[in-house]
């Protein structure tokens, strides 16, 4: 077998068959095949596709290429969430606690931010002292003991996907349906959990820009789920707008906790809802979803999710009292930009809005960068609110180290905003579910 | 400008500007770029194409990354003449001599064999004493001198193309039109001639397989040259079969010289005179392509162009005496080949009898691989060629050190001949000439 042929293949429009990916694949993670034949393999994939048998390949190839965790010795059916990105998109601090305080045991392994969006353990690590890094037994032990733990990964999980991913990342081959549902569902298919609740974000907010694309995607990752015994859905979701009002670490993170308390905005709870009852249904905890979301729905009114959050984090080593004495550091400095016409939010941009967070440190352009937990913005109106001229549209927050960048971060978030004469009304947000069929 | 955006584009079925592919080329010599970003956009030019003016800016970078030879010492029109390669192509060794004993100057750097065909130099090389490495002045006084000179690529042309075909050549990506032009043209147009005459070869046993894309290709490079205003017309001949009886280094200047002296193989005869009725045609010696196929004719038959490659040898220090006497090296074994049914011949494969050639020695599977310049293999039938049960095809020519290869090579060759019922004509040596509008 050689690496050239398999390339010639996909050229041609031909598939790969399961021992040509291994082939490629194992070697490549070996240096014994280079960037420029994976390189040369990947643009092939990029332009002419992969059936779902080739994607399905691809997955357990990078799947098996690391670690493998075992959660078996959890009890119960545990049921991972993944997000496939979007601007404000703190949901995971939300939901992971309504589904662990309605008894289904989540264990999580989360990451960090990377360009317009922000990660999980980077907002959590906004909350003062608590620990991230828990090693496997330490892990597991939380989850039996207290149902929820979010962690960050440690193991050495789908390591060619990371090789992939970083020379994807060079060579203008991320945007590949095929190569984005491997690449995530090999890591979540390594993380061990029986059951996987995916939320595919679509619109300017997200990787994905269009619903037919995300559809796409999101039909490929449950059917790689299914064909591998993972039961999978797929939530199809709208980043028209950011999620919630606030953007950054600690922004975030204070927004989370005000859903959990029965306040906080109304896109973020119903989103929350509607995906932990997918996931409570998933387990096997209730029989529709609909019974899940009103179950989620009791956890967040009887301040139960917020009690399982507050649980965690204590034992995650986290300083509680920040949390319940809403102390969670600040920002020293803050800009808010002003309507310059009447009329009414017609959309968001979130790239933009996500960008202009990044620019003040609330996020990485880079892998290697240092972010500032308390920089950020909140936005003030979302789509269909009216405005009129020198009304407030949003607020940034940021420390005097980044006063430099200010002007352009203001700039940016300006022309995020689209305001119109018409009325209008906000985008449903979820567009669909995926199951298998 | 950066890498990604140009890959980019290209991914997306855009063209790139002069400013793009001079960024990337510039940059990909000096190890700025490297080759898994240029992998990359090799394959999407290979699966989106180029367009004829990018085609022409890629050559025109590559042309001018190295030295560009100045012929203007060479007193008249230098016309040069380029083969895609083909099996038994032996043109040159004839239609060199011909175009100079007619009183135009032939200045033509030639290469070496890989793979299944041959390259000049090779073949020259078989010359007892003959040098192929000559300094420029040399070079250029010897076509002042004697009309006629053909030496091996000392000088540093088109480093750009050498590079960027040692990545195609690993992944896949060399059988891309826009791509092989503006790698043959780079060159061409660095050997300084002013007028190109190219021999586009098609059929098994030439690397451009049908008709149509050795059309598409031989339109490319003749719009390259309109362009760059460097006359150039392409002539497309059929590998249908091998060229004449011999393959083999030795074996071909035997052939050659055969033609010469007004005798052997007719194909070989025909094409040489309708190239070299091309090219004096192409350098204004005579009024038509017909006149200059009388006078190339002419040539032949009173045994200028034989003396004329007497008197080339002996300049470059070759032993003439053993051309004269018949007394080139051979090879110490044969091995003959039998038909094992009546019929006539229908095809026979030129890169399987190429193949067969190259294993016993007579070729290189690598760049570094040395030749056995006296092996090689003679066809005693042809296309249309009558043949009976136990009838002699052909015969292989090697030596001790290649004996245990001889039955692979005498399998390959056996499996070359397609033998059917019926009767059969040979396809014609050349079906278009293609000219600049």
């Amino acid at each position: 077998m050689r690496a050239y042929d398999i390339i010639a293949k996909k050229r041609d429009g031909m598939s790969n068959t399961a021992e040509e990916l291994t082939f490629l694949l194992t070697r490549y993670i070996k240096d014994e095949i280079h960037d420029d034949q994976m390189a040369a393999w990947l643009m092939a994939v990029y332009l002419n596709g992969m059936t779902e048998k080739e994607t399905t390949d691809l997955t357990q190839v990078m799947m098996h290429s690391g670690d493998c965790l075992d959660l078996s010795a959890i009890d119960g059916v545990v049921v991972d969430k993944h997000s496939t990105g979007g601007v404000g998109d703190k949901i995971t601090l939300v939901l992971a606690p309504i589904v662990a305080a309605a008894g289904v045991p989540v264990a999580k392994l989360s990451g960090r931010g990377l360009g317009f969006t922000g990660g999980t353990i980077d907002k959590l690590e906004a909350i003062p002292q608590l620990q991230t890094t828990l090693s496997n037994d330490v892990f597991i032990k939380q989850v039996n003991d207290i149902g929820l733990a979010i962690a960050g990964q440690t193991q050495n999980l789908a390591p060619a996907d990371k090789k992939l991913y970083a020379l994807r990342d060079v060579t203008a081959t991320v945007e590949s349906i095929p190569l984005i549902a491997s690449s995530i569902m090999s890591k979540k298919l390594a993380a061990g959990s029986s059951k996987i609740l995916l939320d595919v974000k679509f619109g300017q907010g997200a990787f994905v820009k269009n619903l037919g694309e995300a559809r796409k995607l999101a039909q490929m990752m449950v059917h790689i789920g299914q064909n591998l015994n993972r039961e999978t859905i797929a939530v199809l979701s709208s980043m028209a707008q950011p999620l919630g009002y606030a953007i950054g670490n600690a922004l975030e993170v204070e927004e989370a906790i005000s859903v959990l308390r029965g306040e906080g905005p109304e896109d973020v709870r119903r989103l929350c809802l509607i995906l932990a009852g997918e996931m409570l249904c998933l387990n096997g905890k209730v029989k529709t979803a609909q019974a899940g979301e009103r179950l989620a729905s009791d956890m967040l009114d009887t301040g139960a999710a917020y009690q399982k959050l507050l649980q965690m984090i204590a034992r995650q080593g986290g300083d509680v009292d920040t949390i319940i004495q809403n102390k969670l550091p600040k920002a020293t400095c803050q800009r808010k930009i002003f309507a310059s016409q009447n009329g009414y939010i017609h959309h968001i941009n979130g790239q933009a809005v996500g960008t202009a967070s990044m620019i003040l440190g609330a996020g990485r352009e880079r892998k290697e960068d240092a972010i500032d937990l308390t920089a950020g913005l909140r936005v003030n109106k979302k789509i269909g609110d009216a405005v009129s001229v020198g009304e407030e549209l949003a607020t940034l927050y940021y420390n005097e180290s980044f006063a430099a960048k200010i002007h352009e971060a203001e700039n940016i978030l300006l022309n995020a905003y689209h305001i119109a004469e018409q009325k209008v009304t906000a985008p449903s947000l979820v567009a669909e579910i995926i199951k298998a069929e």
